[in-house]
């Protein structure tokens, strides 16, 4: 049947080659499963389909004006809530981060100064493994799903996967905890990608109305118990969580724009604007309070804030061939690290794999090895005669400074000191610093290149919260420095500068992303008149780095096994029709269902969406009614709402619900068929199935292409798509599509000849000129 | 048919009130046209959806990868291209204006300097009404389409409007010249809405590949013909028009994306960047070679960038109550400016329908009243001396300055002089100017800000190229210096942030965008240490001003008549089936028709889409094909591709064209069937529909409500949306829904019921109150 749709033109089939043979019934095999933090687990697709039943439509008649005031007061008054909370925590983060990573650096500086050598690594490795080790065993036995950065998790919910465990409680505070610990513990380790899950979370958690398992409920957030608005609430939340890392507010909005969400709409945009706002406005009146000093150790270093501001900054054109240079370069070494990273992170999943032991175990070597090359390499470093015109004091007093003593005798400092012995944070703001040309020598600059770059890849696999913005930033930053240290004189743009180039080529050739790291590096900076520089090496950079390979978060998607639905259809798409995929066998209900079958078949697939089919006697012939969800099925027969014989009644049964019964649980309440017990007598009994099913389902013809379908599916959002038949007479329903009828793998592994066609090949020649363009 | 969808549950009528009897085949009658520019005119939806047919796909497997590459090659160079062309004419209207007006504020202020002020007032009013008057002709003879801003019409076409003449040579040619003209003239309208319509003229025309009737066409150019990859360009060049008018490309990018776009692609992101950046590239060189001096007057003054960079700005809690305050008042100023403007453009158009000379008329009256009134204002402002610490020399020399001399004896200067009598650039850089809290007196801002607002709502109807960006920030520049004046030494903000924050709310309350506008502000002002307070001014000020009406751009859009989509559905939707609105007659061909047929319905219908049914004996049961576009139809019927009897034979007739033959033509090339001339014979003949039919039309069935179908209207982009009935037997389409049936003057006019029923009235209330909180 599905490929002779074009039967009518008899002499089309000399020019059509077909490219399938008909093949019904296969069965979907591959696995739905993936890995989510450390541990593998199964994944679920979210409906963001407006759910249109009987039942639905009475309890929205139902309410009133003031109901639908209080469901919008709400809606703000959480984005309000997130933008606080995310904003404390973002503040409180950087509080505890500068205070025990500067009670570390304050003690073993002291020792150096004492010239306890032995003592002070001592110190330094013992703090940085059992800061390492809490962090890691927290995240392996209380919240698995909290390792890594989360941002490929939360791309994916944003684009409909749900993967269970990754907004929970102890997932919160596993990522809280674990990041302050992983990045006070000197690894390489970044704060960004942790604070946009931590933002994500508390969204999430608001959203659903706190957490049914700890006990933390409240009455007053239930309006939001659908996959729609928890969504939209995710987005203001991430937004929120860069605005927090890096003080970016209209950077945050961009980057869950570009980066995180799938869908997006205006009235959103504003929204996620107004929770950015709140987050900037919290942190200023934060940090306004702590420069009274009231915060210990967290002074100017904390919250980065790179002021690279210069107001005499001029470039001229022959400063642009150096700038693009760099730029092609940044994109290489960006490429490189994803090809780096993700190969890194496959070998480090085969590790883990092996037991809880191995993890624990891969971060105590990551934290040892980083302690002794952090601690050893500046002694290789030479010590350099302090400048006579240097604005800090030199050598550096107390914690934080361009002019770190270390092992060098009075008067002197050590450059390379001055960036490993040092936060991340504060590394960069020595990097970006203006008039500090000669302050580091090339030497250094390419030794703590290396360690970063070589550091970042290791570290970033490892059971903890561990983000990858701000150690991409800080190797560009140092790789900026050493083109600047290249180019020397011939450039009138200060090594600062070129440091500020330096991050952003490589920010842009592993994260790919163009407005929001275009404006984020200028939140950062503060500097408005780089602009054209920085586009221009952010899309040179991007460029060249779409040759080789995907942004890094897709990879990491990738490699986790999350099933992310692209917007685009594949070329070999257009030859399909949606009838080419769509497998069997095809589980159905009648409107009015004997409740033994509903169970027996609950209890025997796994699907989550049942076709209502209306039968003779009920109708003429047999009609396609509507679509009904696994979840509202197992709220029927929990509530027992039965009938005696194979009637409609749909009107008694109505009042028993209220719209709180259908309301979406959050991800690990879910209700499974196994908790409900019927007894005998109930199972002969009927349910009247009309009221509770979606009689508005999105439909597609068998006939139409896979690729029109697909853009049905995704622009929309769906999580079943109706397929019906051409010809009527037979069933009215062919099968049903999900998100996994549309991934590669399924449709190649069906038709295993497409792999070897053309459409395939031509597919690889345009996947390449589209990267090395990013065009379509 | 379409009510008794629920039949099943007999009892569900007790409860269901039937909101609408079955009201088949009522006529689609309210109007198709609007008024662009000045002129009335009929209007076209386009096509985004893609067009799977049997020929694309023989089209499209025939091309190799060579022509892959060349189309997405070419799809970077078009938007290089954009970028460097928009780029060249935002220099060229600033050049041209600054020399324009420069000459002409020279020679009055020659005059003045002399005392021989009845010649300066005669030469000032004769060359501002000679300019205005050359604006008005051009625009009201050679290009009606070019006059106003053009956003709305942009916006329009982004949403899948076409209104004929918006993108064509003689637009482009006179909204450049009508532009410089008009502002050189002294009339209070901006040159921001003007660029971005040229700049998306400019993507048009590229896209279509020049123009057939002015012969300036380019066959390298034939790429992108169809609607979608013209959407794209559009994009682009509109993004570009904002970046060259206010030199801010990430704030171009934001506001194509938050004003202008009804569609948005990551990779469109990318590519708008792309452009953008050009723009600022090109701009930035061009700047360079000015600041030689060989660009006569265009100095400092031109191009706006007002830098309002003070390195020490701080500001605590206390400075927070009066800038709200200002949020608030600026709010309700903008909404109650979007009210004026609204009343005065359709007093306006009343006018402009009595004819040309009429609107000539309209247009000397405003540049008469407009030159008295700014010449004779100053007048009354009193001289003041001028100060001793002064930064530049006092009173001006030469054109551009802030310290005006105008009447006053030597040494002193007029304060409303220095801001009247002067370019709006040059205005709203002395208002945002540091350290000049002492400059302008209270009553000169007072005066100035009615002045603005009053000549700003009056100016933006005449029949020339007028925006509305820039008097705005004149007016909210004032606005907000006044409350600076009135706040005084209370806050620690300077009178300059206060102008800058007062254009902010008053864009705000006018614009209602927030993220495009902050990041523009931003770039306008090179300050990014004020972006809490902006953030706050702009969420505040779109608020207070959403409770009154809606933005400014769609008031015009309504005003105009531009059939708007937007994407949220009306709550009333929900109640209605897709059967409830779909309207006929509807007219089906064959699979394989009569040409007479063809010929006959295409020229008794005005339909653009026609469903193509296979009927006995070609099938079984009469069974929809597809659906054939009238463009489609004429091309088939202008080859003469007939077939002598009715049977299939698309092998040979599919090589007798080529792809270019169905490409969509400009939008005033437009083949009509008029122009089809057919013997006898020839009418009696057959054409084979089926390979030329898209084989894939998006469908919904008749029960579907008609919220959930407007949802796949407007995301998936259609033009046509078949309607298919739920039981099988009759004919296989009920009929098609086009943008027109989604409209909510359709819908009510056809179920007046509606108007009255509870849905409207808590339509009302939740519009209400989504205007207050702007949720949803």
């Amino acid at each position: 049947m599905s490929n002779n749709h074009l039967s009518n033109g008899e002499s089309e089939h000399l020019i059509r080659q077909p490219l399938l043979s008909s093949q019904r019934s296969i069965i979907n095999s591959t696995s739905q499963v993936a890995i989510v933090g450390a541990n593998v687990c199964p994944i679920e697709s979210l409906d963001y389909e407006i759910f249109e039943n009987e039942f639905f439509k009475q309890d929205w008649r139902s309410r009133g004006v003031y109901q639908i005031f209080q469901y919008i007061c709400m809606k703000w008054f959480l984005c309000l809530m997130i933008g606080m909370i995310v904003g404390f925590i973002g503040f409180c983060n950087n509080l505890a981060v500068e205070n025990l990573a500067g009670i570390k650096f304050v003690i073993t500086s002291n020792m150096m100064l004492e010239r306890r050598f032995l003592l002070a690594f001592v110190i330094f490795f013992a703090s940085n493994l059992i800061l390492t080790l809490f962090a890691c065993i927290i995240t392996a036995f209380i919240a698995p799903a909290a390792a890594g950065s989360g941002i490929s998790e939360v791309k994916a919910y944003l684009n409909g996967v749900d993967a269970p465990g990754i907004f929970t409680v102890p997932t919160l505070f596993v990522k809280i905890i674990g990041s302050i610990t992983a990045v006070s513990s000197s690894l390489v380790v970044g704060k960004a990608g942790p604070m946009v899950h931590t933002g994500a979370c508390v969204a999430a958690l608001l959203g659903q109305g706190g957490s049914k398992r700890f006990g933390i409920t409240w009455r007053w957030l239930r309006f939001f118990k659908n996959d729609r608005d928890r969504r939209d609430l995710i987005i203001c939340g991430s937004a929120a969580g860069i605005a927090a890392a890096f003080r970016a507010p209209v950077g945050g909005v961009l980057f869950a724009l570009e980066e995180m969400a799938s869908w997006w709409r205006t009235a959103l945009l504003w929204r996620a604007f107004f929770t950015t706002a709140t987050v900037a406005i919290f942190l200023r009146a934060m940090i306004d309070v702590c420069l009274s000093g009231k915060c210990g150790l967290f002074g100017k270093g904390g919250l980065i804030m790179f002021n690279a501001y210069s107001a005499s900054i001029s470039y001229h054109l022959r400063d642009v061939p150096p700038v693009f240079i760099l730029a092609v370069v940044g994109g290489l070494l960006g490429s490189l690290f994803n090809f780096m990273t993700n190969k890194v992170l496959r070998m480090y999943n085969i590790i883990n794999e092996k037991g809880t032991i191995y993890k624990l175990l891969l971060a105590c070597l990551i934290s040892i090895f980083t302690s002794c090359l952090l601690f050893g390499l500046p002694f290789f470093a030479s010590c350099r005669l302090c400048p006579l015109d240097a604005v800090e004091p030199c050598p550096t007093i107390g914690r934080s400074g361009i002019y770190k003593k270390f092992q060098c005798p009075p008067n002197h400092y050590n450059g390379l000191a001055s960036l490993i012995f040092n936060t991340n944070d504060d590394a960069i703001k020595n990097l970006f610093s203006m008039n500090t040309d000669n302050e580091f020598e090339f030497s250094s600059m390419l030794i703590f290149f290396f360690i970063c770059l070589f550091l970042t890849i290791f570290s970033c696999g490892i059971v903890a919260p561990a983000g990858l913005f701000v150690p991409i930033i800080v190797t560009g930053a140092s790789y900026g420095r050493m083109v600047g240290i290249l180019v020397g004189t011939q450039s009138n743009l200060s090594h600062g500068l070129y440091a500020v180039l330096g991050a952003a080529s490589l920010l842009g050739g592993s994260m790919r992303t163009t407005v929001s790291l275009c404006v984020i590096i200028l939140e950062l900076t503060n500097n408005l008149l780089l602009l054209p520089l920085i586009m221009m090496v952010l899309l040179v950079s991007k460029s060249v780095a779409n040759v080789f390979n995907c942004n890094v978060y897709d990879l990491i998607m990738k490699a986790k096994g999350l099933p992310y639905l692209e917007t685009h259809a594949e070329p070999y798409m257009r030859q399909l029709t949606v009838g080419d995929v769509v497998t069997g066998p095809l589980q159905m209900f009648n409107g009015i269902e004997k409740v033994r079958n509903i169970v027996f078949v609950l209890r025997t697939t796994t699907h989550n969406g049942f076709p209502i089919i209306d039968e003779p006697p009920h109708s003429e012939t047999p009609v396609l009614f509507g679509i009904i969800l696994r979840d509202h099925l197992i709220t029927l027969l929990k509530k027992k709402a039965f009938l005696p014989s194979p009637m409609a009644n749909s009107y008694d049964i109505l009042r028993q619900f209220s719209a709180d019964d259908f309301a979406k649980k959050g991800s690990i309440e879910r209700v499974k068929i196994e908790d409900v017990q019927l007894t005998e007598e109930e199972m002969g009994m009927y349910i009247d199935l009309h009221p509770f099913t979606n009689a508005s389902p999105y439909t597609v013809v068998e006939t139409m292409s896979l690729a029109k379908a697909l853009i049905l599916f995704r622009e929309v959002g769906l999580r079943h798509l109706l397929v019906i038949p051409k010809i009527p007479g037979r069933s009215p329903v062919v099968g049903i599509l999900t998100r996994h009828d549309f991934t590669p793998e399924h449709i190649l592994g069906m038709h295993p000849f497409l792999v070897r066609s053309r459409w395939k090949r031509l597919r690889f020649w345009q996947t390449f000129l589209e990267k090395i363009l990013s065009g379509l």
